[in-house]
């Protein structure tokens, strides 16, 4: 199996490293414009393979070290500005993706292709207009990470094992992402009703909101610390790939391209989904509150809107 | 850290190798009155140590080898005689308990100790009296492999990742076992809502019942076929230990003294528990429907008359 | 990929298991002419899948099950009858295999077999005549657990981690076979320069003599104590394979027809051998003493004129 | 257990993501002068944590975070300033670990400590003089980099699995490395008589004196191109990390006080040792041609030499 990472930056080449310790792949190509970088990540990987599972790693700014791909993770980057809004930042990521993804689909025509890339469900929508591809065959990592954030703050707070605690974020990944508390659990106990163990106090609706505050503001709090985000977004996408090369059928938050969903169509945002070798053929019809649907509804209309400067 | 499993038949042997080849302690020892036995087991496991995460595994018919021990795993067996009642057999056990656990207790007085051996509710109360140690360190495997057993069965139909499916059995291991079909979830559904995926029918009543009817018997067919179950008991059993010996928090239906659990006492059975480094010391209150709390109360009085039978 | 293990008994079970856990294939098929067996093995093994790495087992008393398998390990044995001479045991086997092996043949006709069925060595050289496969693409297990054993012996005697011995017993997997001592080292040291540790001695040719003895007769005991080997088999099994499916280019003592190996043609005994998804293409000219080569010869020579016997 | 890392730059944050995707430790702490840093690094280890063994990561700018560590590694570095020399950023850095180390002691006196701030060979003599700790009780990461970098390159070109080549780098980690050829083997050949396999050629001087080239300049390759490097030493920390903590007796190339290895003593430099909860207790006498031998010789002196410099 085949791994390629495209754009060698701390999201990419730190997926890289997760995919190799984790065995997501016999083979992890990495490519990025920028030569020298591409070479000094892929010496540092290679220098570690003596204490990871079997593993070749290789790494180019020619678009053809992704050739014959099964998987291809797209974390290219175009950097935000001084001054630049986000919406400008978008256009520049969406020509970005303009000049990379002909090439990437030339020489694997087959690959399930994730998108990781900012703004990502917008870029997601792009990159599927801008490829052709069958939509179930690119998509984006979505809100992975974000649930992964959150499903740590919620098992530190009730002071549970992570692996207990079932609840996704859907919506855009951004700002106007939407926890879904209605059907989240813990243990088989729906979260609204956790009564709390170990003398901790039940999960209260300003515990549930500064929960969602602190989700949705890590990631700034995180590059004001120390420049990007690199650790979690690594295993979240190593995660994801997983799914696809293993045939998981696993129910991920990522963000597909959506036809009726609620009643919501053509846009691309996340909500539970099933991904396989075949990547996202299926969502999942997860129940929602009255307020958690009418979160997905605005992500969904101010994500079209976006798209639509942008001609699509 | 230090494992010791008594009992070195199918079942404490396999998890030996489970729990070796999960890196679940540093220290594996095995106990068992069979001396060529155990020996035997403990050259198989040490000869495929190249294999595994460093440890060091030992043996012997001797108590002494449990020394020290974090855990304890009690697999020994009294084997069902031809002929002999369900009950002469709990009997039988609790007798070899009677033998076997106050030299345990002496030689490892810290550890926190897992039953096994069946029927393991009646043998976990039994062992509580015997013991007389505090009722957290002291619990059963419960149903544990059932829930796993159920888990399989669940994804298999349902066409998604088992670890998307979640779902408890509870009550007693065996016959009268209740699957908790109000809590389970898919995804985030309800499992009672649960639409089906890639063309798949939901699933209904008649699957459930299918379903729960396969936990039920399934110890049956395999020890039908093979002569004993050892494959899913020794995993599950090695994920009870790093439960304890990570302090996980897990939530795990395991078997313990129950007190005020939605009414029910002084019995041991299995619900959703909170699984650390001192054991069991709190139960999850799981929503159950009417039908499934009837359940457990029958599972509990059974289980008690049980144990009045042996004096307890 | 996808794993077929012909022959549930005790080692092809606990062979899949081990191969499961350590996630050496996506599928594992288990085909043996016992129905209720196989089938038993097959649910005791799915029980657990919550429990490892995504994967999916089947079985079978029909060897269609085995379609389309990358790698086929054949553990199918005749049981020794009493007063049963160890040649007539071969006799029954190579009578097994030719019945077994082209219908194995015929629905995984690019499969790399490994063979592991007792005699091992005269087992592998019969298959290849019976299946007139390329003979890179059948071999036996051959002495990978007999190495595994004395590597443990070692690093148990020396006090140093069994990763840092680095030891290979070559010829005949049995009575006959050869512990390659003048080639061996522990840590960069050769092992007959040893100089000891923590207050050990160094190894002495006595030391070396036990160790030599107890592998050799380490398979009796067990079998002896717990009536068959299957645990650290297990491993070895799960480790060839690995090095087959992730195409590792692995350095094993495995069985294969050598070909003017230091001389020795047309027998099948071990050597280091490079190991890959061809199956095993080259052999390594590890450097021998006088003794150890004149051990190899004569091992070649009673396994060839075994091989006679049977007509090949 | 816990493990603490100081330093949360390029090396101690991927190390402790290394450490825990390999579950190396129950607790890491990451201690860092540089509070907005050290958070954002905790912060981003903590969102994974989902797809992590069982872990909990804290951090903090105050050193009682590291109390009652079992493990220290200090990785904090005082960045060479532009024009200053070599002998200029030792001395920086002692003065640095002046500052650092006796807090460290006071809450954490039983831990063992591992240098990985360079120039690690003189830090790691400083540091013992400084801390007064025990020798065996702190030492340097020293060439364990360096020999996995070597093994990859000797592997990659050999054509086999970097598992079935054992070589070591020794004497000091920098520019007067030296690989120790004569010990070196690859699946049971001396490396020096390697026929070579898969139709490539044996590897000739010409080869090493690359190789060794190679091994020696990449460090700089990669900070030329990336800044730092940080993945590969970081799998090298975590697996120091886990010969401790495992007690694994395991024989790694690390720097520790010599006292008449081949007649050196009374400084710090890398030779293969054995490794175990007491941290290196013993060195091991891998034999050296005369020109490895000298080569260790002057690195010894060149190295007693700096340390002098700074009063040692
Ligand atoms: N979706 C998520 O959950 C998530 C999380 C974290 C980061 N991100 C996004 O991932 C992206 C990458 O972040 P980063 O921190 O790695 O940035 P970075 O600047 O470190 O890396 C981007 C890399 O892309 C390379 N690149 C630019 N143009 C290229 C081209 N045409 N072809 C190949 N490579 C090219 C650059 O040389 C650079 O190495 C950003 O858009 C970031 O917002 C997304
Ligand atoms: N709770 C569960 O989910 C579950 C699942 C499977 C099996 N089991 C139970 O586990 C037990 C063991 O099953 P098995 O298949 O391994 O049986 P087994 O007969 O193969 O092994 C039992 C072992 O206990 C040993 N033993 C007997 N008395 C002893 C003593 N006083 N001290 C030490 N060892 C002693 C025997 O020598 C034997 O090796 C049975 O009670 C079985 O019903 C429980
Ligand atoms: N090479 C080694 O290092 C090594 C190590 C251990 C065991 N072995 C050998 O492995 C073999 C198996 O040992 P075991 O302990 O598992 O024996 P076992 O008797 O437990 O199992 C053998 C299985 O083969 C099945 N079988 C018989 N004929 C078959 C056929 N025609 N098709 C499919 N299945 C068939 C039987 O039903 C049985 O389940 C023996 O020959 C043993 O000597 C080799
Ligand atoms: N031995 C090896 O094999 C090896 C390999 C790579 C790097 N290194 C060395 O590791 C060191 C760290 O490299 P890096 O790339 O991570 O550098 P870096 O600059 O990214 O990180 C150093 C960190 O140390 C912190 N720090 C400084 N003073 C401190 C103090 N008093 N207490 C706590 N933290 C303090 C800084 O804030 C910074 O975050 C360097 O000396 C480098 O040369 C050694």
């Amino acid at each position: 199996s085949k791994l390629s990472i495209v754009g060698a930056g701390a999201v990419g080449a730190t997926m890289a490293y997760a995919a190799l310790m984790r065995g997501a792949a016999r083979t992890v190509a990495l490519m990025d414009i920028n030569a020298a970088k591409v070479e000094a990540e892929v010496l540092d990987l290679q220098h570690g393979i003596q204490f990871m599972p079997q593993a070749r790693v290789e790494g180019s700014d020619d678009v053809s070290v992704c050739a014959g791909s099964d998987v291809i993770v797209v974390t290219a980057g175009a950097k935000q500005k001084p001054g630049q809004s986000r919406i400008d930042l978008a256009g520049d990521t969406i020509g970005l993706m303009r000049k990379v993804l002909p090439g990437l689909v030339d020489v694997a025509p087959d690959a399930v292709y994730v998108m990781v890339t900012n703004p990502v469900d917008v870029v997601t929508y792009a990159s599927l207009k801008i490829t052709g591809l069958p939509s179930h065959r690119l998509f984006g990592s979505g809100t992975v990470l974000d649930s992964s954030r959150m499903r740590f703050l919620l098992a530190d707070r009730a002071g549970v094992a992570v692996q207990n605690v079932h609840a996704y974020i859907a919506g855009e990944h951004g700002d106007t992402e939407i926890p879904l508390w209605s059907s989240a659990t813990i243990g088989g106990v729906p979260l609204l009703d956790w009564p709390g163990v170990r003398g901790r106090a039940p999960l209260s609706a300003q515990d549930r909101e500064e929960i969602h505050h602190e989700v949705v503001n890590s990631a700034y709090r995180i590059i004001a610390g120390k420049g990007a985000t690199n650790y979690a977004i690594g295993l979240a996408g190593a995660r994801i790939v997983e799914a696809v090369l293993d045939d998981q059928h696993a129910i991920l938050p990522v963000s597909s391209l959506l036809d009726d969903y609620y009643g919501i169509s053509d846009v691309c945002l996340s909500v539970p989904s099933l991904v396989d070798r075949e990547g996202v053929r299926e969502t999942v019809s997860t129940p929602m509150s009255e307020d958690e649907l009418g979160g997905l509804r605005s992500s969904a209309t101010s994500l079209r809107e976006v798209a639509r400067q942008f001609g699509f």
